[in-house]
């Protein structure tokens, strides 16, 4: 796990920064912070992406994205494209639909004398081992999760999961390659894979936050007991890496941070009042929302049916950030904001997790 | 123009009925509410549907609805289909992306002792001459439009402009029959005709209803000057007619329904602050929503780059009524609206009209 | 089973009319056939029709067309509609991707004085009972269905499987409605039972025409063993039935039809060499190809990566169409094929049946 | 233009290499080439590459493509990414609808002691200046193009027009900020200037061969009159170049190639029998095709109706693709094939150029 290791991690300043972009492959408004002297590459740690893809299984913009960054990073650190890969958590999420506008938001951390304000942001990050093709999607990979987790809430300076309010997780699938080498895996489909991936990632954050008990969790709970879920978590499945990469984003005291965080779950696509009760509670001057969005699976949305598990020509995810990302605009009046779809386990069926960074009086 | 003729017309009543459906020739619930005699199809003026299919050019959920509704009214009134289409305005606006449910709004009126309520919703129909094709999309059609939206008024017996809030219009299209005999057409495309006549047939409502003079308009308005625009139109293409047939929603003294109408404009397509203040204004109870949606044609809303306009995998006009859907139903908890496509002079750039139907204490 | 009955059925006349159309809902050139003396309504056992739809779930241009034909076939007939939807098989598929071009191919056949030129086309019908839900996608269907070919091929006069080119399978899915009755059923998703219902369907046709031996199948074999596949089967689920209809076309002597034919198997989806052949030996003059279409489950066509499966832009199925519609025009000169994706245990991976019928000297 | 200038250009040897690729930034396959001695990179003088995107306005597999190569081309001759992209012509086509199979075709050319086997291989290059915005799509462009083609063809060592069998072109766009500075363009909309700037290219290349006189055009004839077209031009827009780059590909007396080049127009998107033709004709081993695609513009392909000009889920040129890739894949069994969209001027309407290049005996 990459960047530089934070002393006593509750000392820690954590920075974010929204860069819009022109395309993929533009980090000409991240070098322009860096000119400014706002952003020190070095203090990145992750960074989590809007590109305008289809956020499907064809969607070049995520890997496009991803290879522009590694690049940029490795010319600013002086390191290797695979170092900078290893170094900084790069999550893509592909799809922009309706108003939503494609964009970076960049995560820095760096040591710091404590704050005073109160519970400020801070941010941790910890890796599982890599899986045996025939542990993902199952408990294996459940249980690994839950430990990186708190690995990630210690690293961070985060004592109760209480204070964690957003948990992105980067995940291995079941490539052709892997399968070939698995005995008995989840999924013979690389598709599936990827739901199946994201959703026992899931399981692992609600297990590690308390959300559910390890009782109440089996390999059959992957993908089938919708009932089980986190109010916390956000998984993406990439097939660049063969372990879970957890980055887990919190409130701490002495936190030296100018940023406060705070999550609340829309009971449904168009629950903007949660939203706006979040929001309010939180103060300060909005710097992102971090949404998950899905068609809801039993084809209604409060009562009335509606057509989006049905069309062949337009991929249901592909409908539901378009809807969620538009009700969020209207609530914040902003349009790049992080609406990312397939929400296994992530938020109840139908609706999902939404975590808000905001700037407060230092 | 069809259906029974009104005696002084604001003693008619008018009744609105929102009724789901199944799929474009699902006409079940309709026949529910005549079983239960609650709806007289002799009565029946309009019929504004929302149909699951792309809304474009190869829609074909529309035709079907529009051929299902013609064969169910000559069954129910013992007319051929010929009459029954002449006699209710079918409109089918394809398109229920994101949150939005199919559904069809019938609209009656009826003869009625007056109402003492104070004004109340009243409906009126009118039509224009038939086109030639060299008229269409220029200053003929434009007036021509005008003097239909004047007698659609007299005919729902509303004597002030102040007092219209939603204009539907059916326009026609250059087919290529009709451009095999026009000499100088406004386009010998027959698609971007269909822009036209709705730009056209929405500058001809402005006109009538003071939103734009006289002066200001010329054949080289039309598709051009976006700063002229109605915010009541409703405009739509269809292939079947030669001239525009003209529905008026307002209000009346005297009128029996129990509905009321208002109207406002979105500015943009996260606007949903406009409607919440219009629904808070008018008080009742939601019967259905109708709102033009359009992606913001300088690309960007509110100073943020969007992509709907150059996703090539994805209509425009389905990102656009994903979007303004999405916002519409989560400030009124309902999606089964009326939310169509393509605004041309319906509106400012990247926003267009909502027009609310309520029920009210009777 | 609907349909005047045959006497000795070999000395039915089949006849067969390609006609194009301008929309789902445009039978005009059937009617002109109908006008001009050469189609008889009541001689109409079934139609194959190819629309412009996506061909996947929410293609509603084939439901259209149906309520189209069954409309005209009750006017026509003086039955009612529910009448004429059991009187002839109405097989819609949806796609006409690439050059593909709209069409309907009637069949017709009529008691006739023996013809004495050689085999010639029959055509015989039959359905089996209906299926409980739990039977659907397993043995029980797979058996019915082979019966149910015995039975059409005795309708047809046809003694041997070998004489049998071309059966046509519609066959039902399990909707919410029968999932909800279903104790175990194959699968609880209502479109993988259009799959699965297909290829139980294919294995019955391919265990009636002796292609695959009983001992090979069994309930697991259903959209599993790809090595068992049928080289004359075609089938199609839709929601409107409980049971398969089966149509059965072949050749018999002292059938007085002026037509033959046919029938290869394209290897993959570039394998017009197979066609060539299959047209050099039937001779004659084409009436139509009748042909299945997917894209190679093992990703690639001769060797060579195809993306058809990894695009969420565009379904598998509508590449697969367009290609295999393209090589097939590419080899007749005729765009009006019949060409229909979904190919479960219906020819070779990859690859498909195609039957011809030409019209040869009578 | 960059590369090592030839001496006498006809004792150059020419070589071609296609090569499959994973995804648009896989570049493995071209560096295996070159560990196993067969490529060298210094050598290289133009890519035609097949990317997987939607080959329209969105697709980021060209841009993504384009990146990769430069940044591989400056790492592995030490210059610098700009250097590298105005050194090697890449023309990146996206769109592999149906059976193409994702490739890059490398084309290299060195020094080489002249060959004594007739006819063979031979390249050049030539750049026109930079265009004024106003000059885009217009006779400036037309007679530029035609002067740079007459210069590439000095530089490939061709004589005569007839021993050029194909052009690619790549040419600008008028992006917004060339919209800002242009006094009166041709078009106001920036995917517009892509079929001007391609169709004036085209004419260009036209011109130049002598299929078309100077007398024939003026600015109108730009996206016009498409009686005017060059048999042998492929034309391509982009938005990082301000002049346009030509590429010709001939056959020369002492070319040291091994490889042969001929050409043939489609008339339509089935005529396989002319490539046929043009294969038989040249003899050899197929080393790839060359093609441009469209959709018959007059809706109908051999009189029968087709339905890619109505599809609003799916753009026409992925149609065409589609299905022009099937056919030629059928008739040569090979899928990797070059074949491109938009062909404004690029053969007749519907129909288009194939170039074949050849391996021979030495």
């Amino acid at each position: 796990m990459g960047g530089r290791r934070m002393g006593p991690l509750n000392t820690q300043r954590a920075d974010v920064f929204r860069v819009p972009c022109r395309g993929p492959g533009d980090l000409a408004g991240v070098q322009a912070l860096v000119d400014a002297g706002e952003l020190n590459p070095a203090d990145i740690v992750a960074v989590l992406g809007k590109t305008e893809g289809n956020g499907c299984v064809n969607d070049f913009t995520r890997e496009y994205a991803s290879v522009s960054w590694c690049r940029w990073l490795a010319d600013r650190l002086a390191i290797s494209e695979g170092e900078a890969e290893r170094r900084v958590a790069l999550v893509m999420s592909g799809g922009t639909e309706g108003v939503l506008s494609p964009h970076f938001t960049v995560f820095t951390r760096k040591p710091a004398p404590p704050g005073r304000g109160g519970k400020r942001l801070v941010v941790g990050r910890a890796a599982t081992r890599d899986f045996a093709p025939d542990e993902l999607g199952r408990m294996a990979q459940v249980q690994a999760t839950a430990q990186a987790v708190a690995e990630a809430m210690a690293d961070a300076g985060i004592a109760s999961a209480a204070d964690v309010h957003f948990v992105q997780v980067k995940c291995p699938l079941l490539s052709s390659a892997a399968l070939a080498k698995a005995k008995a895996p989840v999924t013979h489909d690389t598709y599936e894979s990827m739901g199946y991936s994201r959703g026992a990632s899931a399981l692992g954050v609600a297990l590690a936050l308390g959300e559910v008990a390890q009782a109440e969790l089996s390999d059959a709970s992957v993908c089938a007991d919708w009932a089980r879920y986190s109010k916390r978590a956000s998984a993406s499945a990439g097939i660049e890496l063969q372990g879970n990469v957890v980055v887990v984003f919190g409130e701490a005291e002495g936190s030296a941070s100018p940023l406060r965080i705070g999550h609340t779950v829309m009971a449904d696509a168009i629950d903007a009042e949660s939203v706006r009760r979040l929001l309010a509670g939180l103060g300060g001057t909005l710097v992102n929302l971090f949404a998950k969005a899905e068609a809801s699976p039993n084809g209604a949305v409060r009562g009335r049916r509606h057509t989006m598990l049905q069309d062949s020509d337009l991929h249901a995810t592909r409908h539901a950030r378009a809807a969620v990302g538009a009700v969020l605009a209207s609530v914040t009046g902003e349009t790049a904001l992080y609406v990312s779809g397939g929400a296994e386990h992530q938020g109840p069926p139908g609706g999902g997790p939404v975590a808000a960074i905001v700037r407060v009086a230092p």
